[in-house]
C-alpha cells in the first residue's frame, strides 16, 4: 500500500472497480487535476480510469461538460447544481460507469461572504443518479485541494462499494 | 518561490503568461493530470489556465481531443503524431493560445521492444505551429510522471518566452 494516504485510497478504488467492469471519469475545477493524478499514480489504473476534464473556466464547463449556461448564471460555478451537472457531464462524455466532480473556492482569492474560501461541492454520478455534498475547508490553497481530492476519492470508493454490493 | 521545483516552474510560466493575454490548456495521457495539478497549485492560475483533458483511453483521445482514428491506428497512442494531434486538439477545444500534450508509457507494464517503458512524447502548440520532442525516462512510474510533467512545463515556459519576445 502506498505511503501517501491519498494514493492508498486510489488503490482501494482500483481494487473495487477492477474486475467489476466499473469505469471511472473525473471532472475537476478547484482540484485542477489532482484527483486524476492520484488515480493514475497506481500502476494498472488504465484498466478502469477512462479520463478526466479539468474545467477551470466557465467556458470549459459549458463546452466540455455540457453544464447549462443558465445553471452557471443562476447558481454560480461553485454550487451544488453545477457540481451535479459536471459529474453527469463527465459520465456521459467519457461513457463511464461512475464519475466524480469537484468545484470550490481554493483560495486565497475569489472568496465572498456568500461563498467563502474553502467552500467546496463534490458530486458522484452513476446509473442510479447523482449525489452531492458540501464542505468548508479552512486550510491554505494546497491543503484545500488535497482535502477536496481525498473527499472525491472517498465518495468514489463509497459509491463503488455500493455498486458492487 | 515554491519549494517544489515543479511548482516553481509553474510560477515562472504564470508570470510569463499573465498580463500578456497568453492562455494555456493541457492534454495529458501518461502524466494523468499532474501538469494541470502543478499549474493550479499557484494562486491566481485561473487568470491564464483555461483547463485540460486527461485522455487516458484512446476513445477519449478521439472524442475529446479530435485525434484522428487513422493516426492512432497507424502510429499508436505513444507517438509523435498523436502527441501533436493532442496538443492541437486541446488548443482548439479550449480556445487557448498555447497548449501542451504528453503521451508515454509510464510503466511498469505496457512496454514493448519498440515502445519501452519510459518512452514519452511532449508537444507544444501555438498559433505558429506545433513542436514535439521525444524522451526516454528510466525511473519508476511516479518518477517518470514527474519527469514528463517537468518537461511539459519547461517547453511551455520556452514557448511562452518566445511568444513574448
Amino acid at each position: 500500500m502506498s505511503a501517501d494516504p491519498l494514493v492508498a485510497l486510489a488503490e482501494r478504488l482500483q481494487a473495487l472497480c477492477t474486475g467489476r467492469s466499473l469505469t471511472v471519469a473525473t471532472a475537476e475545477s478547484c482540484t485542477g487535476g489532482l484527483v486524476a493524478h492520484l488515480i493514475t499514480e497506481v500502476a494498472g489504473s488504465s484498466g478502469y480510469f477512462i479520463g478526466g476534464i479539468v474545467s477551470y473556466s466557465d467556458d470549459a464547463k459549458r463546452s466540455l461538460l455540457d453544464v447549462p449556461a443558465e445553471v452557471l448564471a443562476a447558481h454560480g460555478a461553485v454550487s451544488a447544481q453545477v457540481a451535479m451537472a459536471m459529474a453527469e457531464g463527465a459520465r456521459r462524455r467519457f461513457g463511464a460507469g461512475l464519475a466524480v466532480s469537484v468545484t470550490g473556492v481554493a483560495g486565497p482569492a475569489g472568496g465572498s461572504a456568500e461563498k467563502p474560501v474553502g467552500l467546496t461541492y463534490v458530486a458522484v454520478a452513476d446509473g442510479a443518479g447523482v449525489d452531492v455534498r458540501r464542505f468548508h475547508w479552512t486550510g491554505d490553497r494546497g491543503a484545500n485541494k488535497r482535502e477536496s481530492a481525498r473527499t472525491a476519492l472517498e465518495l468514489l470508493v463509497e459509491r463503488a462499494s455500493r455498486a458492487a454490493a
